[in-house]
């Protein structure tokens, strides 16, 4: 049916990552490091979910799916579909719970595509035995995130599964946006040359929840940064039209896995300036004690946009006249490299490849 | 924002259910019968869900939202947005898995609605440990079965939660359709009169999947009806259009239960002729032999229709005409009831209310 109205997508790039071995279908078993958004969660999407499911929208390869409306609909844009399943632990950490995320993410990942986010679903999972009270303050959060984005959920379906078989509540939103005609942002698009910006500074997210997690009694202001972007999209789209290649916002695996993927997807290498990335010195420092690397570590309110160099300045102007974008940077550049290497500029004068994040580091972060 | 573009959405039936008492939020906790898809659940909804999350779409009260576009999109008709949390256990039973089931709940959900369905996104939500090779064979399933129904999986997004914090798999799909302009097919639609017909035989698929459950070792060769209904829909809409007022599949609670919903949701009354409505011997068994009363049992492949009188011969003849629709039948009217009893006259000349399910009858039967 859809394959009747189907304008063909923009190709995939061609590029395939290598991995050290294929997937063991046959024996193999699901471990935590195929959720965490790192290598062997990609591995897992191009051996198992892609083949079974192959279709151009999907082989898009986005946080989301650019999709024509049926002729019928007479309509010149496209629709945006996006999904994304909230499984955090804990469900209440500072600065947030599971319900505000599930909006701001879903949000986040149809603004990611250049879309006007209009509507959302959601779907709860929830283990018997829950607290009603808690339920409620999660989805009183979901309510007022979803009010405060202007993007309301629309439809929604509940399970309950027994006690031992989920942990509290999962919530998977759907969200469905609309792009106008002529806009075209993809992780696809970067080119040598372009200029990558960053909203804000990195790892809130992750050392805000790691925080709340019983076996680090970590003591903490730290608060998550999850908020919705699609204001921060549309100032900036309106600043710089036609002049933004890639949006993506760097969640699980974070800035490192992200620009990693968009290197892959586009078939270019970029070069980044440790110095420039913006990180709060709390950050650092917990992740200093807790071993991480803050380019590992999960954000939920911040953006990458990848921009043509002439646009660059406005762009980042534009970013930081945003309350969301206060502290956006110049990070770095795409540039033409065949292994599609992420090299970083350290502090210290050296230089280094930023590879994208090999198994599970922080587990359940969204 | 979407507040910009809507269009206000019929207003909702101002009848309220009324509950034995309210939801005790402070103190009260989950149990499977919120998830049972009755009266537990629909409190839930009403109590909790509604008012937290409260807009004009999600009050509509059907199992999608009819969404208008964005004036800028320039199109007539509306989007219709649907979302299924799947939990089934276990995951493979006769006649399916949670890979079609997925895939048909949600293409049917976004076809109650009179619209064409054009893509679905999925949300895995998957238990460490879970095989690879049991995971393959659910995605091949899924895939195949949107490929059958011609409605691709476009987008989706991967969580992996702990040993014990999950139960295998489960997946939330969201459907995505279009519905042309002057369509308008809705639970809210029923009007004295009208004649309800039963697209075949009811409980197929409760009795397959509790078939394999362990502690029933009950032996049986009665399939899942798991089937994607849109085509009967658009077989249907196109042999009296204007004249379908209600589309509903009788999922979770059954019959019963959904013929409650609408009687609620119309503000109407409903009577039903119990030998008119088709059950396989098989099942009737079965039923039998487990304390089951079929009208309560889940379907997966069924739809009720309820259309204008004069419609109803050929709306019956369009149902018999597809494969899926073969042993469709008449089996009842919607009355005038200011109570909105659905009542029967049962084969042994007698009439009894059929109540909906009040708690739950077959936990994670979808």
């Amino acid at each position: 049916m859809s394959a009747e109205h189907a304008t063909p997508p923009e190709k995939a790039s061609p590029v395939k990552k290598t991995y050290t071995r294929p997937l063991d279908i046959r024996h193999g078993r699901i471990d935590m490091g195929h959720g965490a958004g790192g290598k062997a969660a990609a591995q897992l999407i191009e051996e198992l979910f892609l083949p079974a499911l192959d279709n151009a929208y999907l082989r898009q390869g986005d946080d989301g799916a650019a999709l024509p409306l049926p002729p019928q609909a007479a309509s010149p844009g496209q629709l945006v579909m996006a999904t994304d399943g909230h499984v955090i632990s804990p469900i209440f950490f500072p600065g947030g719970d599971l319900g505000c995320l599930a909006v701001h993410g879903t949000v986040n990942d149809v603004a990611m595509m250049g879309a006007q986010p209009l509507y959302l679903s959601a779907s709860f999972i929830i283990e018997e035995g829950y607290p009603l009270a808690d339920l409620q303050r999660i989805v009183d959060s979901m309510g007022a995130a979803a009010r405060e984005a202007g993007v309301p959920v629309v439809t929604g379906d509940t399970k309950v599964v027994e006690r031992g078989k989920g942990d509290g509540v999962f919530i998977s939103t759907t969200g469905v946006g609309w792009r106008p005609p002529g806009v075209s942002v993809s992780g696809r698009h970067a080119r040598p040359g372009d200029v990558i910006l960053l909203s804000g500074t990195i790892g809130d997210h992750g050392v805000a929840v790691l925080s709340q997690r019983e076996s680090l009694a970590f003591e903490t202001t730290i608060q998550s940064d999850t908020a919705a972007l699609h204001t921060v999209v549309a100032d900036l789209m309106a600043a710089v039209p036609g002049s933004v290649r890639v949006l993506r916002d760097p969640t699980r695996g974070g800035l490192a896995t992200t620009l990693n993927e968009i290197a892959r997807q586009s078939g270019v290498g970029m070069r980044l300036q440790e110095a420039a990335i913006p990180v709060k010195p709390q950050v650092d420092a917990a992740c200093e004690l807790l071993g991480l690397d803050p380019l590992y570590v999960a954000n939920e309110g911040k953006l990458i946009a990848i921009v043509a160099p002439e646009a660059a300045d406005a762009a980042l102007a534009a970013l930081r006249a945003h309350r969301l974008g206060a502290d956006a940077a110049r990070i770095g550049e795409v540039t033409a490299d065949p292994h599609h290497f992420v090299q970083m500029d350290t502090r210290f004068g050296g230089r280094r490849v930023v590879d994208w994040l090999s198994g599970e580091q922080l587990p359940r972060i969204c």
